[in-house]
């Protein structure tokens, strides 16, 4: 898919997923988008585990929604909170750029999913209770988690504010 | 350019550029690239300064260093610390998603850029000069900067750990 189809199309989608499972190369495609964003100070601190076993992915979508946990595949995004510079750290900007790479992928592969990270942040622990499962280290911490899969549903699109409210030209609001 | 080459042979290139504009009609795609990205519960935090005037150009890329300054264009990133829902903010993760878009972007319409983030907030404040010059209020910071232009020399890619030390399926390692 063209870069800025995928850019225009992508969207969250939070209805249900078809069982309709996602090949491994899909997957693998995916991961390496993901990976091949940049990271402050080539510190790449974001790595990866991707989910395409029925049982696991039932269990971890479980604990956050229904919608989520009927996905047939999920990737969920670790990170360690490395120093770049002095005191500077840029894990979130490193995770960040890595999970909008691999929601575009997912777009160009005609799979939906969602970025999901407050529910699994929060203070109910779930990106923990997730990492422990998959075996995570403790030195990473488990930040978000994608669904991937076909839509069972039309969903829906958020309003943006117009262009012009956001974006302008050789200075503020010019 | 197809979405998985646009990310495959996106780079941060730290060259000079040539002289060479970069027509309104490019700033305006990357712009809109970077505002479809997505944003913790959609607010959208956000927005962006494209800077084509030549003077103004050489003076906020002078900031920074000379192959930056020599850059014809640039994208300035600003962004509303705006709480998205109880005490999280997504502010960081909002602008890191856009500024990917912009990247992939400035890569599918053939020019080279570098995401500038360190240098600009970094003690010495030079995003606070540049947002100064810009005449951006209070409420707003600017973040990040985005040389954009045809490259003049080579340039060079970092080297990234191999797939198998970032990436595993249904568990850690594994």
């Amino acid at each position: 898919m063209e870069l800025f189809e995928a850019i225009r199309t992508r969207r969250s989608y939070r209805g249900m997923y078809l069982p309709t499972p996602v090949p491994r190369e899909d997957l693998q495609k995916i991961m390496e988008a993901a990976l091949a964003a940049p990271s402050g100070c080539n510190k790449q601190t974001t790595s990866l585990i991707a989910v395409d076993d029925p049982e696991l992915v039932k269990q971890l979508g479980g604990m956050l929604a229904p919608h989520f946990a009927s996905a047939p595949a999920a990737l969920c995004i670790l990170t360690e909170k490395k120093i770049a510079y002095r005191d500077r750290t840029f894990y979130i900007h490193d995770y960040s750029a890595a999970i909008e790479n691999a929601l575009l992928a997912i777009q160009a592969l005609g799979y939906e999913s969602c970025w999901v990270e407050g529910y699994v942040t929060d203070e109910n622990r779930i990106g923990y209770r997730m990492a422990e499962l998959l075996g995570v280290p403790e030195n990473l911490e488990l930040v978000c988690y994608l669904p991937i899969g076909k839509p069972a549903e039309e969903g829906s699109r958020v309003r943006k504010l117009p262009f012009e409210e956001r974006a302008w030209f050789n200075g503020y609001r010019k």
